[in-house]
């Protein structure tokens, strides 16, 4: 397919990440009930909340292009998923766990910050200033929760876990 | 395995990242020879250099903690190169196509962002300053490495993909 341009290759990312931000939804209620610190078990459940409000924004980027919201199956998200599931399963109920629980929840956060990076970039390119607030708002969103959990980490989670 | 601790979470990840990197020493060369910028090849190409040098730190850091060098399969790295795989076959000979590439790359780098920031916060907690020095080195390399593929897609391979 010679002809496809920058419009297609957004459109291809932001149902990747679509898909990427509903299975997020499924994972993330299992890994928050498994964190033994109360804060972290509160900082993943103010996350999920956020992560309903981002689909809904992908839903309304969307809208923007004229498609109907859809996903395309995420190798790269599933794969951050299952290590994640691995290391709750090798570390349960051990004093480590929470820090592998952190570990996982960042490269998710890490993940989406890449994907919504790029789409910011090419949504400016398009000039889709629309959609561009859109994903800005949500990119803010994602680097918080992940400086969030590096400030959890070193302040109470790793030294409990050492 | 109630008694895992915090040493055995950081070999554990060492050998992910361990992995990992091999990983991507194997699929930056289809990349590279993929790209149809000659500075997205060459920026490829010099990543590919830096990626030895991040090999041998993660052995000396093996050593460090009386380890030998060993991988263990890391799900999330496979499904993010492969997910750059089917960019590259879907977008191949288009005009998107080196800003697929670009995308796929920075995905690469965030994961290494995400998994070498965990273990130098681990380092950090176990006192291992030694083996801090060489993450800490690497973890600037790859974000420079980030930094220096948003700049080239910004200033010229997503306008010429529009």
């Amino acid at each position: 397919m010679a002809d496809k341009d920058l419009n297609d290759l957004f459109l291809h990312q932001l149902k990747d990440t679509y898909f990427a931000e509903n299975a997020i939804l499924k994972a993330l209620p299992t890994m928050a009930e498994a964190a033994q610190s109360e804060e972290l078990r509160g900082a993943l459940a103010v996350h999920l909340k956020e992560t309903e409000g981002q689909v809904k924004r992908l839903e309304e980027v969307f809208r923007i292009v004229g498609e109907r919201p859809e996903g395309v199956a995420c190798k790269a998200i599933q794969g951050i998923i299952e290590e994640g599931q691995e290391v709750l399963e090798e570390f349960r109920d051990g004093e480590a766990l929470d820090a592998g629980l952190i570990a996982a929840a960042q490269a998710v956060e890490h993940y989406e910050i890449t994907r919504y990076g790029t789409l910011l970039a090419w949504a400016k390119q398009l000039g889709l200033s629309e959609a561009e607030a859109l994903i800005q708002e949500t990119l803010v969103e994602e680097e918080n929760t992940d400086q969030l959990l590096s400030e959890l980490a070193e302040d109470a989670i790793n030294p409990a876990a050492a």
